[in-house]
């Protein structure tokens, strides 16, 4: 079957044929992949800056935001059947089972020694079939199977968002009390970033009743201004204000969601959170970013403001769980908006066209199994890739 | 009655003659102050770098850390008794009454226009008597009357771990597999820093049976290493190993407690903290402290290893009561260390020796309404300052 895979050690991309796998265990459930989403991950792992074949393969099919139908099930296999819609997720635990691992908590494993299909040591889904246990499967409802393929990305917001809450029951963090007032206002969000990950986190944000500041550097009028507008959100050109400024407009900032990558910006919005506040980090920047700050104003008001910053990278399956949730409501309350998120669908063939991002507008990039589709700009409805299957 | 206050205008700090004040609301507790510990915070209000007076005042009576004995209540008075022995909380709630303050959560205010006994536009307790309400009153059992004025500074601890146990049940955290065996290992903690809130914070962090490693700038042998030893926990010098080689020495770091206000070697020991791991800054540095870091590893650290950083500060009444149970605990395993951390007693009078730290091995010293007692020594057992009263 056709996979797209990288060699690590001459550095290529390319379509190969890979043997199509096949059920073997009683759990297993095999799956026919109909789209794939392309991320700046897999952009770094083609380009070399990572990504580890499986152990005796000289290649990494790559690609791990999935979506697909189920074709076969093994014998004992109870979570879903043949013609299920599913998204599979990415990381499988470590050899020594570690206390994360076995409580199916891959994504906070300790010894590092997990793999992640299409990244780390297993092969991904840019290919034609997968086959995997039951319980990496998530069953996706046929109403959402148009967006399905965002699923992945938004479950690093979802991650985040359970630990939020979590984190954020050390303190009355409900509502603030309007000062001198009764009225109760929710709170306010920054989000970081315009890409996919920003882009879904600032819906569940929405979702959540915060008030929701989407900062990107473009400034508006643009597709994400747009965008973020038909949330409910407000957008904010890092080309027209400084970070201070933004906060000053916003008030209390009671969250910001890091969604960049980018070092320098994120340590500036650090310095604007408001008491009590969070800051997420889930950007993956390279290293040797070297900054100067004012460490001890930083950590003054860490302390005086008794802030959080949290680290939360890749998702458990209760995360997906709750991102399926989430997209039934995008696509209730914001049905052009969540569909506008995917830019452009490719056949798989010509994956060679995304391995740069060569748009501006661009959003999210799905190579698909389907039939071949013409880019779509953001605000336009793309036409599903699923049209027609089944 | 006499009273330590500074007067920050002419930034003269002066024993005066201030009213004693007296019982007027029905909720009032009238306390006689026997002790009341010097902290840095004193240090550097004395030293004019802040600390507000009450509005109206030209002077503010310095002291948060307190002990002393109830001797007149207000009709409606139910929590304490003339006679009991109470430690005062510091923080009291904003005029707006915000949801935190509401709460009993002063300590989370998010005005930001709380008051401070000793320190923010409330006088504190180095006099001899103060009167507050009921609420704001711990009552401490005779048998750590001694060693009580030492709560104050445990209570920072006992906010944190408050909240760390919050935070990190976002995740498998209560202990790890040893790798490839079934033997379970406690968490890694290392505590920043050998004055009285580390320390404390090491003796809390050991009730934890967490195992733990104090880090302080002097080489041993010395009194602070000793005084961990006999907590069982390690001791370790900054001026012998780099922070890389105590983690390597420690294996995965699941926690550190900073209690230095030192931003350079928070900051590099920010980056030896393990997958999942939680540090804490507790010490408030001086703004203005420029370092030069690698934003880009730090960042990537914090994401792929699933980190939080924690700043905490003041600590609730719910804290004072953790902080009782803890001395009583202390008290019973540890007498003499817990005792030793005291290193002397100072008749009020004589607060301007405290105001610089001029002993290296100074711990805690504390101001006493009692008889004075020399200086004594980390390691020695100090006579309690409230031995004949009553």
């Amino acid at each position: 079957m056709r996979a797209v895979a990288v060699f690590p050690k001459t550095k290529e991309i390319k379509l190969i044929d890979h043997p199509e796998p096949n059920v073997t265990r009683p759990t297993d459930v095999k799956v026919k992949i109909i789209n794939v989403g392309v991320c700046g991950t897999d952009r770094e792992i083609w380009s070399g800056e990572y990504g580890d074949p499986p152990a005796g393969s000289d290649y990494l099919i790559t690609g791990h935001e999935s979506f697909g139908q189920v074709v076969e099930v093994g014998p004992a296999v109870q979570a879903v059947k043949v013609g299920d819609y599913v998204v599979l997720t990415v990381r499988r635990g470590c050899p020594e089972n570690c206390i994360a691992c076995r409580q199916m908590r891959q994504d906070f494993c300790y010894t590092g020694h997990f793999t992640e299909r299409g990244i780390k040591g297993a092969h991904g889904y840019m290919t034609e079939f997968v086959v995997d246990d039951e319980k990496y499967m998530n069953l996706v409802p046929p109403e959402i199977k148009d967006i399905a393929v965002l699923l992945e990305p938004l479950t690093i917001a979802e991650k985040a968002l359970m630990q939020v809450f979590t984190i954020q029951s050390r303190l009355p963090w409900e509502c603030r009390l309007e000062q001198g007032g009764a009225n109760q206002t929710c709170h306010n969000a920054i989000v970081l970033g315009a890409g996919p990950v920003g882009l879904l986190g600032a819906m569940a944000l929405r979702l959540l009743n915060m008030d929701v500041h989407v900062v990107a550097r473009d400034r508006a009028p643009n597709p994400k201004e747009e965008l973020a507008k038909s949330l409910g959100a407000l957008y904010h050109a890092t080309s027209e204000k400084t970070p201070q400024q933004i906060a000053e407009q916003i008030g209390n900032v009671d969250l910001v969601f890091e969604a960049t990558g980018a070092a320098k910006a994120s340590f500036d919005f650090l310095q604007v959170v408001g008491p009590n506040g969070i800051f997420i980090f889930t950007g993956v920047p390279a290293p040797m970013i070297d900054i100067t700050l004012d460490a001890g104003m930083l950590m003054r008001d860490i302390v005086l403001k008794n802030q959080v910053v949290l680290g939360t990278v890749n998702a458990p399956k209760i995360a997906f769980e709750n991102g399926i949730r989430d997209l039934l409501e995008f696509q209730k309350r914001w049905p052009e908006a969540v569909r506008s998120l995917i830019t452009g669908f490719l056949p798989l063939e010509r994956f060679q066209e995304t391995v740069k991002r060569t748009d501006r507008e661009e959003i999210k990039t799905v190579l698909t199994l389907g039939p071949s589709l013409p880019l779509q700009r953001a605000g336009a409805c793309a036409e599903p890739a699923t049209g027609g299957r089944k």
